[in-house]
């Protein structure tokens, strides 16, 4: 497989209300390989520090490193697998405050953490809600990889 | 091809002050076709609404659609190979006010123009510099599908 996914086993949301301002999950751990790298990076984000080994030797990151894209699409599929939002995620809206903070290399065992932002009925649809949530991204050493903050349109 | 790119014939930029707000490039097309859809839904987003089309005519879509972050790296394929920032390109540090407007559907053809927000010099590093770019996708139709702006670090 080439991107490994290892999800925690959590219980899913089963209804909008049950969600907080301050909840934390623990979503798991998602390992990017190598051959991921370059099967993802030759469709999506060509560039010679996601393709070439030398080439990604001279680059600033003095080595080959996934495409941004591809670690948040790994950590978008770990949460999805995790399962947290259950049947009840409709839609995402909004991506906000990404930030790229340390190149991520083949085989790094990212973990990922969710934290809710906000949560908001919908004012025009009764049976829907919105949720922001902020991902932390850490790799095997504790360092800070990513984050952002997505807004999900929710089943109310 | 799961992807297919038509990068416009662009005059890559050589030198980071070539570059001047409002400055704007049409990057050409990509088209993300049915297996393309399925086949990122299946690793980075395996939610119904991109996997299957029975489920997916129930959801709020209506009909089976491309993840959110295949979308993003798709036009971002696109961009790469438009080759607008040629090899100034070191990295993307910050991506922002990403706005998912309208749902893509298998076969949809997104056009994709980019527009310079902001380039400041580095402070600190007389080599490099920094560029905030806005990415504005519409389909075959004419209507916006995605925003987004990415900041990137460039060659000085």
């Amino acid at each position: 497989m080439p991107v490994i996914f290892q999800p925690r086993a959590l219980t899913p949301i089963q209804h909008f209300d049950e969600l907080t301002v301050d909840q934390t999950f623990e979503l798991g751990d998602v390992v990017i390989s190598r051959d991921a790298i370059l099967d993802f990076a030759g469709t999506y984000d060509p560039q010679p520090f996601h393709l070439d080994d030398a080439a990604a030797a001279t680059s600033i990151f003095g080595g080959l490193v996934a495409s941004g894209m591809q670690t948040i699409s790994a950590c978008l599929g770990l949460a999805v697998r995790a399962g947290v939002l259950g049947a009840l995620n409709l839609a995402g809206s909004n991506m906000d405050d990404v930030r790229w903070r340390r190149p991520v290399r083949p085989g790094d065992r990212l973990s990922v953490m969710w934290t809710v932002l906000s949560v908001a009925p919908s004012i025009t649809r009764p049976d829907r809600g919105t949720a922001r949530i902020r991902s932390d991204v850490t790799n095997q050493n504790g360092e800070p990889v990513l984050t952002l903050s997505i807004t999900h349109v929710l089943r109310r």
